[in-house]
């Protein structure tokens, strides 16, 4: 992918660190409104993982880094050790924001590490492995990019679903940065994005951030894809990941895995994309997920309008699992892993 | 279904014809406000079918039985068959009000045949055939209610999609009835409604008509429906139907199909009712189907709120076609089909 011009086709950046504070665009609000809100203690960055000001799997697991080096300032440790103890609290608050997404466990035992045999310099030390957290990611996804694209015969039609883009992540994406690459590329004809009820990352996240960089994507209601497939516009379902278990079960949005049943019912192909850090080999398969409800009222309305009836009970998982075998690859930064199952993972990841 | 109350269950009547003018439940604005609008005119009538004022397929062959009721007043002829000539192009502008749903052609059909032989009293005959044609369906739902309703097991929850209740027809419903009566007589302890995007007939229509009956339903994201299946909660997807063919493929709501692959992928069974004018021997297959595309912007706002980032594409297909093949029983008036086919669907509906 030598000629990707990633300056030109990645200008999303949702997290930012000022050295003094960590910045997050609201992710609440776009494309309608453009705006960083501003977070200086840790406390503040577990509500806005909580209330998805930054969501994405990737992302909220660096955002969580950053957190710790917030709550850093307001600890005492003379080294790693001590600081260890010490900041365990606030990164427990930190964990719990969110269930589903394992980056966010993995970026905050990442953090743990990098203080063991740290010195009076801990606080250099996790503001160090914040960033080395954030520019792996990013490089993560731009090699992901190139592996997932050249699965993609040229001429495709391609669907997605949520926002797996620079805005869920450190930068590119996961399988909006294979969708990037395979545009650049001239494999991809037609980028296909679900609007992602309730939360609407496709219609909000997803198409604005493809606009920026050029691309026109053509929406569509979650319960047109299946209909979209029969007509043949599509080849590869293209998605990301919020944790990919031992056995190549992947969590991910509510709605994957009715794309993925419906995609082997019509012979289109599917694909996951993830860094290995959304790898979870402790977890056995998908049974073992906690999969996050959030408030019903998700459900009820939409930009302060309400669309449902009084009174309703509504039942609002946010991401559902499907199982390793409706999914053709899982795309890493490590390689591509066709038709994964239980040894495939673990010859990829050990385990 | 002897024991079944349908005064109490049954209340809504979203067609109602004054002997002046037909006036209609305004089904754009509900359910946060309850208005009739009162037509007076058939083009009138067929402005409303357009911008779903009035919508499901019974229903808007109904509105537009009176709506040349309507066209009659504004005709000079001396018997049925100058009335017939005199009447056509507003019947063909009724007609291409919508393009999916049979019933409109088919009550137009009716309302020519009976002008066939009428006197000077035509004008009578059409309004007593526009009655008969509400009268009919209101009765042919509440014995589909009674055919469906036996099919499904005592303690079963099941899963609706679209509105397909009074407010979609004359009364009482046609998969909403059959859920009406399955709830009555305590076959179906839970109801799940899918949201049904873009426009919402789940969460705005289905939830309130069933609240009104004192019947609680669980409302879901369209996309949540296969992981609902995944949990064991649905024994059945029950839906309506817009066109049936000679074969048994049925063209319904959007994300209808998609529903019907899920419930096939996981052992949960798939009903379609209708009552047989929906039913269109002349139409061989899916395939042939008019599918409905309506404007893009349905897609980008709720409720006058933008929810989609602008000057973006979208593909809006309102209709899906569900083979024959994913479908478990056919339920119209005349009886149940069990895995509908050409042979099937022939025995009971000759042509």
């Amino acid at each position: 992918m030598d000629a990707f011009d990633f300056d030109r086709y990645d200008r999303i950046r949702p997290i930012r660190w000022t050295g003094e504070a960590l910045e997050l665009l609201d992710q609440r609000t776009l494309p309608f409104e453009v705006k960083h809100l501003r977070y200086e203690d840790s406390d503040g960055v577990a509500e806005a993982i909580r209330q998805l000001v930054v969501r994405g799997a990737p992302a909220i697991g660096i955002a969580a880094a950053w957190g710790v080096v917030l709550a850093a300032r307001r600890v005492e440790a003379a080294d790693g050790a001590q600081a260890a103890v010490a900041l365990e609290p606030a990164m427990q608050r930190l964990n719990a924001a969110r269930p589903t997404a394992v980056n966010l466990a993995w970026a905050l035992a990442r953090m743990r590490r990098a203080l063991q045999g740290a010195g009076a310099d801990w606080r250099g030390v996790l503001e160090r492995e914040a960033q080395a957290i954030a520019e792996e990611d990013l490089a993560a996804n731009r090699r992901m990019g190139a592996l997932g694209a050249a699965l993609i015969e040229p001429g495709s039609g391609v669907l997605t679903h949520c926002n797996t883009g620079s805005l869920a992540t450190a930068g590119f994406g996961t399988a909006l940065g294979v969708i990037r690459a395979g545009v650049a590329q001239g494999r991809i004809e037609r980028v296909y994005a679900g609007e992602t009820r309730p939360w609407l990352q496709g219609a909000r996240l997803t198409v604005w951030e493809l606009q920026q960089d050029g691309i026109a994507p053509v929406l569509i209601a979650d319960a047109a894809a299946s209909h979209l497939m029969k007509t043949g516009a599509v080849r590869w379902v293209i998605v990301g990941a919020d944790r990919i278990c031992a056995n190549g079960d992947t969590a991910n949005k509510i709605g994957t895995y009715q794309l993925a049943i419906a995609a082997r019912h019509h012979g289109v192909r599917f694909m996951v994309v993830a860094p290995s850090s959304t790898v979870d080999m402790h977890t056995p398969d998908g049974d073992a997920i906690h999969i996050e409800e959030r408030d019903a009222a998700e459900l009820f309305s939409l930009g302060g309008v309400r669309t449902a009836a009084e009174r309703v009970g509504a039942w609002n998982p946010v991401f559902d699992v499907t199982p390793h075998t409706l999914i053709d690859a899982i795309v890493t930064e490590r390689g591509v892993i066709e038709r994964p199952d239980e040894a495939a993972m673990r010859a990829a990841f050990g385990g």
